[in-house]
Parts: structure tokens; sequence; C-alpha cells
């Protein structure tokens, strides 16, 4: 008898299915034949961004928040330290049931999501990025209230809750007659694309996992090369707000060792280019880390020939202003196809 | 006995629907509890935006293509005059039933629409909006090509077509245990909206259904005040580029008398905000015209609380400029709930 490979299973990510069921959106997977006909694939979106706070977070903090309220129900405050979108998911999920949320964010954080993470009730605690320890002043207030803190991804909760998202890719491909051959999502600390192998792998073990990460983020890409985890250059700059973990997570790394094709690394223009496509032709608006998916994609895309390609845009809380920067490119479909 | 009451019954829609079938996409009813909190109503909007070719104009074309061709094997061409929806939706339905289109479009139509409409491989031919008759050129072309002209909106299969977009509605909502207790979808001629009462009243007689148009094209209001159709004054600016038919449609208009409880007028100012609305708060492009329903929906909103709203985002083919120009203005929620 074996014990369990990883710290989460596709078991656990059905049991995160089961409480998450009327309260997480089942977001929609997008056919858009007409687009992957001029791409040479078939394009599937994932749109997470039509999740509850606008990126997949909220599921894997209502899962902790879920499974922590069964293990003590005398909970009443949680804790998270998050530069935005596990922010608003934590303050969605703690909302729902009842508890006080504090958040500990960056004070460069989008000012979209700092003001969306305050309209579900949650405390907001600013930090400077560069200098304070935002692990450390969420520590002191958990201590103060009796919290508990909500990690972003090193979680076997958060990943298997993250995980839906590939349960429900697997469900509603089969709906559209379509079977995965590839699967793509954004990666910072990993626990959305550890979730997603997890759940994908179990029903399509030939379906090839990608990773996503930012230029100067690029730690899961050297983390798989060298076997080991290894940690970013701090201070390196980059659009993509939203992928900007240290390193992969201690849980979540063995997952993407085993089960994962491999990661791939995209530049702010690739993803500015995502982003433009997403709004000109998905009819999307993806943030920037929410994109970095469907630029590795729109890159591979000599290799994803007569495919079926799932690409997750996880995440469209992107600020106006970085809406008008994507718009102002030029169309990145005439460049493949003219 | 009773002949029929209107041009197209439930029962057409539904045989639409049957065609339809694998061809146009089942757009997404998106459900945003968090959003609908803030608003005091439940919101679903109908997103078809997501639609093939980025507006519902694809399913009343197809419908209407694929009857001419059951009728007539031997049809080779089609003929359509439009500023920009209703030609992508029968270029994209001419290209896959393998018919050569040409479509008469207005020179200032928006740039994103006519290189779509050419993507789909149809003959794009312009004309001057004020001076040139678009029906004269298009009956011309029709004659040289023994082609068929596929109307706007003025055709049982086309308002049948369209309607499946209400057929959608009522499987999806009660998909989400949510029972429609008002309907708003944009209305130029009027085809989308009356296939959609069509639909609906049959299995929500207590629904009530709106239409909204923009000021300036406000011939339906003031066509159901007056009991008979009146069209509009000529020249009329507005942004609503889809949404400038001169007055409701033959066979469109006693569907409106007798099944809408009333229609709303908006303006450019609120189009914009509801824009902008969908692009922060839904994630969705949605084209000024497109957004026509959403601003009425919100506008509206003292009378809606409690209630399930449903809203239809009827095309998403904004050009970047018009994007721009919306991010550009304040978040119409503040507003609304500080």
């Amino acid at each position: 008898m074996s014990g369990p490979k990883f710290a989460a299973s596709a078991v656990d990510v059905r049991a995160a299915a089961d409480r998450l069921k009327g309260r997480a959106v089942e977001t929609p997977l997008l056919d858009y034949p007409l687009i992957g006909e001029r791409l040479g694939f078939r394009l599937l979106i994932k749109a997470e961004t039509l999740q509850l706070t606008g990126s997949f977070k909220f599921r894997g903090a209502c899962n902790r928040l879920l499974a922590a309220k069964t293990a003590d129900p005398t909970l009443r405050a949680v804790v998270a330290f998050s530069s935005g979108n596990h922010a608003q998911g934590v303050a969605a999920a703690a909302k729902l049931l009842g508890l006080k949320a504090t958040i500990v964010m960056p004070a460069d954080a989008p000012s979209i999501k700092v003001a969306n993470t305050r309209s579900y009730g949650a405390e907001v605690v600013s930090y400077r990025r560069h200098g304070e320890d935002r692990e450390a002043i969420a520590r002191a207030i958990a201590a103060r209230d009796g919290g508990l803190i909500v990690p972003p991804y090193d979680d076997p909760f958060v990943i298997a809750g993250q995980g839906t998202v590939g349960l429900e890719i697997c469900a509603q491909s089969a709906a559209l007659n379509a079977k995965p051959d590839v699967v793509l999502a954004p990666c910072s600390g990993g626990g959305l694309i550890a979730g997603i192998a997890l759940a994908v792998k179990e029903q399509h073990p030939q379906a090839a996992i990608y990773a996503a990460e930012p230029v100067g983020f690029d730690d899961l890409s050297r983390s798989l090369a060298a076997g080991e985890r290894i940690g970013n250059q701090p201070k390196a700059p980059s659009i993509c707000d939203a992928l900007m973990a240290e390193k992969p997570g201690a849980l979540t790394f063995p997952i993407h060792r085993q089960l994962l094709a491999g990661a791939r690394v995209v530049s702010d223009d690739a993803v500015l280019d995502a982003m433009n496509f997403a709004l000109r032709h998905l009819k999307l608006v993806v943030e920037p880390g929410g994109a970095a998916a469907l630029a590795a994609a729109l890159a591979m895309r000599g290799d994803l020939a007569g495919r079926t390609v799932v690409v997750v845009c996880s995440g469209g809380n992107a600020d106006p202003e970085m809406i008008k920067r994507a718009t102002d490119r030029d169309d990145p479909l005439d460049g493949m196809t003219g």
C-alpha cells in the first residue's frame, strides 16, 4: 500500500466541487469556432474571469474556509496577504460564511482589486511590496483576532478548490464533444495549475498541461529544469501583478514535476497582445496575469495545429489604464494570418 | 379555428433551434450574484457577445439560409445590407453553407465590423448612409447573381432564429433555479425582441419583456404609444450604430404590440456607462447597441428591486476607440451605491 503521492488528489478536488456547489459559479467553457479556424486549432476558453470576484481565487479560498468552519465551528476571523485576486476571493468567501476578513495588500495593487476587496466587507491593511514583510503583518493580525491565515496556494484545500476548474473543463469539453489535447493555465505559486492537473490528468492522461508564467517570474520553468524549487530574482518588473509569487510552493511543486508537460514564459508584450486578442475577438476582459496562458497558446500556435486547446483565462480584474494599453495595439490576429 | 396570430410563432422558434443545433453557439446565461447584490436585483446576462461573429445576428441569418437551401438546393448566392452585425451573421452563415455572400455596408460602419465581414469571405460593397439607397444597391446585386436577399429583421425565419435566444434563456434560467421576472433586449427593427418574446412568453406568461432603444431611434416607443408604426427622424446621431433601423418591422411590430411590457429609451451617456459597467464588473466587451438593454436595466433598477432580471447583451463588436471612451468614465456602480 502506498500513501498519498501529493498534498491533494483528484478525490479532494471532487470533494471541493461538492462543497462549492451553489456557492462558486460554474464558469462557461467558451467555444470560438471562427477564431479557432483562423488560428488553426480548436480554441476553448475557460472563462474564470466570470467567477465570483473576477478570478478563480474564490474557489480555493471558499473551499479552505468551508473546511475550516467544519473543523472549528467557532472560527470567526480570517486573514490573508495578496496582491489582489486572492484578497478578493478570501473577502467574498468570508462574507458568504459570516467571517471577519482582514487582507494585507501591497500599496501598489491595482485599484480595482483594492476597491473590490473593500466592497466585500474586508478590512484592507496596506504594506510596501519592497521592504515590509507581509507574512509577519498577517501573522500579527491573526494572533490579535484569533484568525485563520488563508494561504494563497500552498494548502491542500486551496489546491483542491482551484482544481474544480479542471473538473469543469472535463465535463464541459465532453458536452461540446471535445477532448482536450492541451490545457494551459497561468501560474504564480502554482495552486491553479496543480489542481487542474490533478483533475484533468485523471480523466485525460494523454492531455499535455502547460503552465504559463511571466518573464522575470519564470521560477517554475527554472525549477522544473533544475528538479528543485528555485526562487525569482527580487524586483523584476512585470505587468502581471497576479503572477509574482517568489517560487513554486512546497506542496504544489511535486504536482507540477510529475503532471505538467512544461512551463512557458511570456513577455509583457505578448501578454498585452493576448489581452487585446481577448478584447477584440473573444469579447472578454482579461487582466495581464489572467492572459498569460492565452499569450502562451498564441505563441505556441505552430505546435497546436489541429489540436483541441483549452486555455484558462484566470482573472479579469484589469484596471481601465491596462485595458486602454491593450486596445491601443494592433490586432494580433492580423499579424498571424496576414 | 383561428389562423396564426403572427408571422412567426413559438413553434417556429423551436424549429429554428433544431436547425441551429451544432451550428450556432449556445451562449452562456451568466450569473453575477455579488454584482446583483449591489444592484438590488438578481442580474442574469445572456451574453450574445459570445455568439459566432460577436452578435445574435448569426442565428437569424443561419436559420434563414438553412430554410432557403432546403426550399431551393440550387441556391448559390446571398445578398444583405447592414451596418455590420447582420453583415457578419450573413457572411458567416453563407460561408458555413458554401454560398457566395455580398454585403452592402455603409461607409461609416465600425472598421471591426467591415474587417470581420471580409474575414468570413464576403464581398463588401460600400455606400453612403445618407444619399444612396442601400436596398436598391442590394436588389441590383441580387438580380445580377441570382442571389437571395436576407432581410435583417422583417422575415419569419429571421425572427424565429433570433428567438432561440429566448428559448435558451428559459432553459438556462431553469438550470440556475431562476424564474425570469423581467427580460430586456436591445431593439432596432425588432427581430430579436420579437423572437425572444415569442419564446419566453410561452413558458413565462407573467414575465415582463422590455425593448431598449437609443435616443433619436425611439421609433418603437412612439409606435407603441400611437398604436401604429412611426418612423424616426432621419440623421439623428447615436453611438448605437447597430440600432438605427428606420421603424419597427411590418412583421415584428404586431408581436411587439401584443407581447411587450414596453420600450425604454437610453441616451449615449447611459450606453457608455453600461459599456463601462460591463467592462469593469461583468468582464465583458459589449458594443454600444449591444449594451442598450443593460443601460435600461441600470436606469430601471429602482423598479427591479428583488426581481430576477435577464439582460441580453446582444453584440460585442466594439471598436477600440469606443472601448477606450467607455473605460475613461467613472465607475457607474460607485454612483449607485456610494
